[in-house]
């Protein structure tokens, strides 16, 4: 199973979404232009706007509503991309110098707050207000939970609860975003865009869970950056936190997170990633995965139901 | 003619505004609270809010529509002013530290984007879709001028055409989006609107460049920040155009922008705050008003339109 199979059903609204992408690095200052192609062109895998071109085809279809709100997830998704690698000060996004270390901080935020915009701009261009008001809230519900972050220490004892709820803001919110939105886009009945909600929920904290794992067990030219850098920058993830929950005489992450040497961090990496914590998180986003199908599995059975249950098994088997 | 008597026939949806001001400090982080509180507490002047409330009175009157805008032209024009402060790494702003001064620049960032987005968020509370519209083009038209300027080189043969497009786009813009939001809110007819319109950006300009002035012959302690801090940062506005046009053999503005030493600024700003320069800015600002207040001369005569005719004459006359 691969993603070109599951896309196959949304092929040619995809292309309607790289074409509405392409729009929006035309604008008339040169330097923005630069960018904003750089920021989009490297073609990720566009699971967002994916979801929100399957879940509005689930019911009535409007090309002409769901494909904006498809890019404007997609725009969304990368200004928060673009603004957190400001903040982490990343060197490398997807295998190439991040916007902010190739043109500085300061060209980043404003690429940031003009993608934030121009993805609000084609949220409204459907006029619908409710994926409108979705669309604000949820880039509150991500820049608050990116304030929260900044001032957490580290207490394993209510660790796994705070890591869910960082996630589930910080990641989780924008899948269920491109989730919730295509539904109502779609004219789905509320139950409808209720599991959609909830696949797009669970999808999501799947998702970032098998990324955590990849942060330490993936092939650095397949994920696009150093193993181990989140734990290099300071989060501490679900493979860190199993980890220390099962070794309680172990100080190591809690060292690691206090000196963040180099050594530190390499050794803490290496002893995470060929412990058990890596199949119990496996399994935990194989939950998250199940409960996604779960979600879905009343609505009608055809092949863009059929995408969705896919997709939501391929994203826990990847390896980028 | 001082701002209170200006303002009276608007002092309770003035209230009404600060209070919804107030409640979008009301949130769960705490952190992000203070923030909140910090930077929307230091009560500026509110002239965009009053402005839109002003627009929004001139016809029919919703005010449970023309609130919640304002708010959010104040919370647009609140999370520019954080995010600029990062990028030009300003330690002071309104007599206080900046918030990237005091909290630094990561949660100076993420405050900007909740700001933007909380102010998304209000703005799509009024239902109104043209409004919507304009508050995400407004923030594009900021951040790609801000973009353009990252990468502006001075040549004084184009200085001005230039400062009056950077200014229209950095200021102006969100003037207008006061006005003409609030006419259309307000459910002006259309040649109202596009009065409103014209009034908010010549107003913007003439406000825009009363600043630029002020940051030359202000007194800090009223300004809120030191004498000649934009040239000290490298920006050229208009004294430092018009003084360089009428010394063309002195190379004063250039050796400031190639070195931007203490004492080259210093020098320039105690040259450019004695020279004709100044008044010649101020007869710039004072036409831009007056074209501000032609702008509506033809709308109903009533207080509300009074109101608007004094606060462009406010504007220029100001001494902070």
């Amino acid at each position: 199973m691969n993603l070109d199979d599951i896309y196959r059903p949304i092929n040619e609204e995809r292309e309607k979404v790289e074409r509405c992408l392409d729009a929006a690095t035309d604008v008339d200052v040169p330097l923005l232009r630069q960018l904003l192609e750089y920021a989009l062109k490297g073609r990720g895998k566009r699971i967002r706007p994916s979801l929100a071109l399957l879940c509005g085809r689930l019911h009535a279809y409007d090309s002409s509503l769901v494909v904006p709100m498809a890019a404007a997830v997609e725009l969304l998704h990368t200004a928060t991309l673009v603004h957190d690698d400001v903040v982490d000060h990343s060197p490398v996004r997807r295998g190439k110098p991040t916007v902010s270390r190739a043109w500085g901080e300061n060209r980043a935020l404003l690429l940031g707050d003009y993608l934030f915009a121009k993805a609000g701009s084609l949220a409204a261009s459907t006029g619908n207000l409710r994926v409108i008001e979705l669309f604000a809230e949820t880039i509150m519900t991500i820049s608050s939970s990116e304030m929260r972050q900044s001032v957490y220490s580290f207490d394993l004892r209510e660790a796994r609860g705070y890591y869910y709820t960082w996630i589930s803001a910080k990641t989780a919110s924008l899948f269920s975003l491109a989730t919730e939105s295509g539904a109502v886009l779609g004219q789905s009945p509320e139950d409808m865009v209720v599991a959609m909600r909830d696949y797009g929920h669970n999808f999501g904290m799947a998702f970032q869970i098998l990324d955590d794992v990849l942060d330490f067990v993936g092939e650095e030219a397949e994920v696009g950056k150093p193993v181990g850098s989140d734990l290099g920058e300071g989060a501490v993830t679900l493979p860190s936190i199993l980890y220390a929950d099962s070794h309680p005489g172990d100080n190591l992450i809690k060292r690691v997170i206090e000196n963040r040497d180099a050594e530190s961090v390499a050794l803490a990496v290496e002893k995470i990633r060929n412990s058990p914590a890596i199949a119990e998180c496996l399994a935990i986003a194989s939950d998250f995965s199940s409960r996604a199908r779960r979600a879905i599995e009343k609505l009608p059975d055809n092949d863009i139901r059929q995408a969705l249950l896919d997709l939501a098994t391929y994203i826990i088997k990847r390896r980028k």
